[in-house]
């Protein structure tokens, strides 16, 4: 036998009756119920009650026991009483009377305990993760991660796609963020740096001949401090296919994506209608590019209706070019109080408010239309409205005007916040649509053209789309969108020389600069290219919307607080003088 | 139908014949029959012979082609003449008659070619791997690799092992060799560093109660150059589990190695026999502590044939303490061709030369020892050996003497290179043995004493042996030895911090200096700690000998050179003076 256990703390059940075992665990609670002592022994796989009275040999370092002692115990399964069974528990038919017990690792008092449900500070719970992990829902979630990462590896191979693993110490990949730098010894001055994401491999590793790509891919950025991101390096599924177009992508990847959570999504709804929605169709309807389909609320554009009529501010506004009146339909949201509610909503969000209509049951019994803008319109053009928008008594609708750009996101999140005080978001779903048809440039705020998305996407019509309006291009580049989240991000790929460096050009990148910052790609470009595409899928956020957790830490075995500091392992940390030596460094003082 | 293929190259047989198809791919190769074309279109699954004649509207461009240039072809499938058909070929059986052509990817003229079997140097190979990539060898290993990885991973997890990633940014965890630093911008002044293993991490992983944790690990280390291994990073399978002793990690892990080199091992016989040797007796049988055990030559003691005998130089090397002679039986060598042969590999190997008895028939019929040695020595001690190692006629023997530790690794080699001289391995099969039972300490040429393996090994006999010598000191400590290689390596952990301060101070080590090098461990040791071991077993080495090749470069996709360089990303590289100041670092000069 074993020298510690003969079953594991989830395993023994009343078929075990009468058997001699061994345990082994973590000292969960202790309960001592007059003389007899009830210890809830736990595992990875369980937890087990154990017994022991005066009678047993154990007894005497049983009662002394801190929790979170790791102990051995002998003794003997016994079949609990009808009415002590516990049908919450795999092993709640039974306990285990200890006949003998030792101590394999003591417990110091502990700094956050495993058992309960009390908060601690996040700081304490990182300086000891190795306890917070023991906890339920932390140790669940590391478990669910796995099972998802494993998951997606089988049924990527399914598809006859093969992982490869791409360098981490390498050159510079800009993907946009700024490098880890890594100072090389045998080089001094010189830096490697880790990847902000393995794509420059995979279209390599495309040109090299291999197919279907995929990779569990640790990605690393040095950010700034944020909530919902970590501040070092984060995981994705990375996919290149050759010889594909956007439809094929998404044809590999809709059917590992649904089915993951299907799997795991621990029975919420999965969507299988996954819409294609352009972005310039996303932008007006959600305010997004990562809209949550699971709220039925879609805007309209309603600027014919406002144009030379009665409410002022919005005539005058569409005057201008380029500007526009659109509407965010609240059925049911038909009342004067929630419409000020959304008032203040716009104000917080830093807007001077937001105009609006709304439907209530006149005195007579007819439908009638209320606040300052149906006044200001008159009766006809708030009934075109009314009917463009399918409203009705007891809705309401809010209007944002002026150039889209200006309020766009603000009206996404109106959106937002109107299906969720409105209860129209079934949280109980998932719901998917692929944003497609993104702009290949856009203006920045100095005027200049730039790219708005990946760089290395094929721009759709080619180098002859490219000799027109920069910000009339569209690129075949693609976003998975899952309630209000960007899950999935891809392109099919710029693979020829002429084109990349004409798309370069135009966002002000010279030959030279592209030749340096993407040179072993471009040089491999001339050595017959195939046409190729992919995407890369968050794992950490997938993750999240399957625990359902908002924080990235409660996914992550061991993660930086937002300092980028590990306070359990104490990183980052000074170098020994040796090390700056060898590598030739020396770390400035800091008024430098 | 797909834009770029209706079947992959690897696809189409006789079955086919008549069909319209459209394939993709790289220009393999184009021979020119008088006025028919062919070429060998290949991509990752295979390659189709395509034709075309004059009057074929492809033909044009067809004739003009580069090699390596991808292009799609539209045609028909038309069965080959049955003197023609290929039987090596999956589509030997049909070739595809063009009917249009786009060329997707225009090739330059190639620094080095993909048809064919030329050797190129490796510095052009590594600055355009991705055409090496496409030669079908390298092509091959790197599928060899990414399955193996699938198969490994599939296993453990058969075997209720789950994956979990440690950290990769993260502070140094000393295992002996250089860390790479990566500066902190958010701490300037401080360094995080890449995990040289995740060896800390798997250990807090169990205190965290997760049971049995495997991983594909990268692990970082700043190596000088050396022609077998990678000068930045290597993957291990990196394995640990809780409440087992050194048998358990043994059942679970043999049946992981073993099923891989039995799927992969391209039919070599693979031996399910793996002995326990303890070190010791490794080091005195083969003169190593990973055997080769293809080759049947134990080494024996054989000092008290020498001892007081007519050998001067044995029999005075005798009175010295700890001095011994060893006996390499070479069954099959006894001629003195082969003698005076191995005596020049000896002195190659910087010994004044190898004594040798030899073995041959006598004129008279009967058998004689020959040799120097055996005229000195006497009849009946060289009968004495004879008999001990079990030789005779036309067999010989060798002898090394001295202090074991200053021949052992020597005879070590000339046990191999007799073994090999004489054919007596069988190249043809996989032989594995744990060898067990590693000593905790060693002496230092300084005389110190240091730990001679894993200092995270939890010492036999516990806290109590640490009191007598520490020399004399066992770890619970192993290693997988294969072929002549370390295939595995692991231990039983030392979980206790009380003996863990101990072993360190044994090694010169004071508390404080654990608490600085390993703090994160030791606290969380102190907080219920369950007795757990593991492994770690180098995936290069074994897709290496799985694919039988001799340079760890032909076994990665995208490999550094021996001056850890990237020739084809260009790393490392020169940073920019913004990436310096925001890491309040700079470069010293050469002669600083």
């Amino acid at each position: 036998m074993n020298a510690y256990r003969s079953h594991t703390c989830g395993q023994l059940t009343a078929a075990d009756a009468g058997n001699s075992v061994r345990l082994s665990g973590w000292v969960h609670r202790v309960r001592d119920h007059g003389g007899v002592l009830f210890i809830d022994l736990r595992d990875h796989y369980g937890i087990t009650q154990v017994i022991a009275d005066s009678d047993s040999p154990a007894f005497p370092v049983l009662e002394r026991l801190r929790a979170e002692t790791v102990i051995r115990i002998d003794g003997q399964v016994k079949p609990r009483d009808a009415s002590l069974v516990n049908p919450k528990l795999p092993t709640g038919e039974i306990e285990v009377y200890a006949t003998g017990v030792e101590v394999l690792g003591p417990a110091d008092e502990l700094p956050l305990p495993v058992f309960g449900d009390h908060d601690y500070p996040e700081e304490t719970r990182l300086a000891y993760r190795f306890i917070d992990l023991r906890r339920e829902s932390l140790h669940d979630n590391i478990m669910l991660r796995s099972r998802v990462v494993k998951w997606l590896r089988d049924r990527m191979w399914d598809q006859g796609f093969t992982e490869f693993q791409t360098p981490i110490i390498t050159a510079s990949s800009p993907e946009g963020a700024r490098d880890f730098l890594v100072p090389s010894r045998l080089h001094p001055g010189k830096f490697y740096a880790l990847p902000q994401a393995p794509q420059q491999f995979k279209q390599l590793i495309m040109v090299a001949g291999f197919d279907r790509y995929f990779q569990i891919a640790p990605c690393f950025r040095d950010e700034d401090p944020r909530a919902d991101r970590s501040p070092t390096d984060f995981y994705q599924l990375d996919v290149e296919m050759s010889f594909v177009e956007q439809e094929d992508v998404f044809a590999a990847i809709q059917p590992v994506i649904q089915g993951l959570f299907e799997e795991f999504g621990n029975g919420r709804r999965v969507d299988a209608d996954w819409p294609l929605i352009p972005y310039a169709e996303s932008m007006l309807k959600y305010g997004t590019d990562k809209p949550d389909l699971r709220n039925p609320i879609e805007m309209q554009v309603v600027s014919d209706h406002f144009r030379g009529s009665g409410f002022g501010i919005f005539a005058k506004l569409l005057e201008q070019d380029g500007t526009e009146v659109r509407a965010i339909p609240a059925p049911g949201g038909g009342s004067r109080k929630f419409a000020d509610r959304m008032n203040a909503f716009a104000q917080k969000e830093g807007l001077p408010g937001m105009g609006y209509i709304f439907w209530r049951k006149a005195e007579g019994g007819q439908t009638e239309a209320a606040g300052p803008i149906a006044k200001a319109l008159g009766h006809e053009p708030t009934e075109a409205i009314r009917t463009q928008l399918g409203l009705g008594e007891g809705d309401a609708v809010f209007f944002l005007g002026g150039r889209p750009e200006s309020f766009e996101a603000v009206a996404g999140r109106a959106r937002t916040e109107i299906g969720r005080e409105l209860g129209l978001i079934d949280e109980n779903q998932f719901k998917f649509a692929w944003i497609v048809d993104f702009p290949m440039y856009e203006k920045t705020d100095e005027g200049k053209i730039d790219f708005s998305h990946n760089p290395f996407s094929m721009p759709q019509g080619g180098l002859e789309a490219l000799n027109g309006d920069p910000l009339a291009v569209k690129g075949y580049q693609y976003d998975l969108a899952c309630n209000g989240y960007e899950l999935v991000s891809g392109a099919i790929r710029n693979h020829k020389p002429e084109i990349m460096f004409k798309a370069f050009e135009l966002a002000g990148y010279p030959a030279s600069e592209v030749e340096k910052r993407f040179g072993g790609m471009v040089k491999a470009f001339r050595y017959g290219a195939p046409p190729h595409g992919g995407c890369a899928a968050g794992i950490d956020r997938i993750v999240m919307l399957l625990a359902d957790e908002q924080n990235i830490r409660e996914v992550i075995m061991f993660p930086m607080n937002q300092r980028a500091e590990d306070l359990m392992m104490g990183a980052p940390s000074e170098p020994t003088n040796e090390q700056l030596r060898e590598l030739r460094l020396r770390v400035l003082p800091k008024d430098a």
